[in-house]
């Protein structure tokens, strides 16, 4: 099934704000409450939850613990899904002491760095290997997400090994823009730009 | 002048590669090699720029660095930015290490914390400050510009107190949807969010 992009991008936002309302024991919600909450309007999040069949019952909102299960095969919070970090510079090391909120069964699962004083050492739990080894260790470790925090020089170099040893889907935290065969996915995250959109909105825009 | 948001997103990748370009002292690029070394095809580009006015010529290309001129002034990189931080967790204390690019002019000039320890110490140059003293300090220091790695139960609460002190754009890296009057802009980084998309896709598309 395809859905709009833009759709999936919201959907951990509604798993991670129905998960919240569970943990509270709310059983149900008003499609006008899950709105303010998430803001988005209703009607997106109507147009959203339509590509997965109507889930919604017109004057009762929304079934919390249903909606939950749902989305928990959606995002495939139902298991756990590993992933690998390649380069433990500061934000790379951030990442790895933040390894994604407890709720959201995405693990860092290997590092990778180039440095000695860091190789087959574990760091927060991560076990960390050298990076000359990525290509193999994702392969045995059929880990197919990779992310990147490594610096711009080496970027494309560590993307294309990456991709050698299986991976499917990278989250580029660098700033350089990564050439990738059709069928792996790159997410780029750049922060620099993020900051600098933000001030050139405030700066251009009244809002 | 009121670009669209996608246009404004992909200025600062622009900025960056045409950075480089005039490091390596490239005058001139055609369209096609800017397409592919930013990964968006040359017709977006080509659109995006005419909204500044035609900047390229048939059979030229772009001149690089009246093309850099044109994007500084854009993206006020011919002035610094300072832009505070409030939480010094992980995430935190990464982006204080990392602040931004050399080349971006943008600058974490102050830090918050809540911590005893962290308080009136300078951490990778920046100097600490009570956040009880966020609203005071972004209004002396006419800081309009706010990064969040609160935890995420404080998160509006903080938030609050910096829109009262002046702040005018909340870079937000919790997983808290904020609510802010309209005319401060909020941008969301949510990075468990953006990891989750990109598991999605590669489960669910083919690409």
């Amino acid at each position: 099934m395809k859905i709009p992009r833009a759709t999936a991008k919201r959907l951990p936002m509604y798993y991670r704000y129905l998960s919240g309302l569970h943990d509270a024991k709310v059983k149900r919600i008003s499609s006008s409450m899950f709105a303010d909450a998430v803001q988005v309007d209703s009607a997106t999040i109507r147009r959203d939850l339509s590509y997965f069949g109507a889930l919604g019952k017109r004057g009762y909102g929304y079934d919390v613990d249903n909606l939950l299960e749902f989305f928990k095969k959606i995002l495939n919070q139902d298991h756990l899904t590993n992933v690998a970090l390649v380069g433990l510079g500061n934000l790379g090391q951030a990442l790895l002491n933040f390894n994604f909120h407890k709720d959201s069964n995405v693990r860092i699962s290997a590092a990778f760095d180039i440095h000695e004083h860091m190789i087959n050492t574990v760091q927060s739990g991560v076990p960390v290997y050298d990076v000359k080894y990525l290509k193999k260790q994702l392969s045995e470790q059929q880990i197919d997400v990779v992310i990147l925090t490594v610096p711009t020089g080496v970027a494309q170099q560590i993307c294309d090994q990456a991709i050698s040893g299986g991976a499917k889907g990278i989250m580029n935290f660098t700033s350089k823009r990564l050439s990738a065969p059709a069928n792996v996915r790159v997410q780029n995250v750049d922060l620099t730009n993020e900051l600098q959109t933000l001030i050139y909105f405030i700066e251009h825009y009244d809002n």
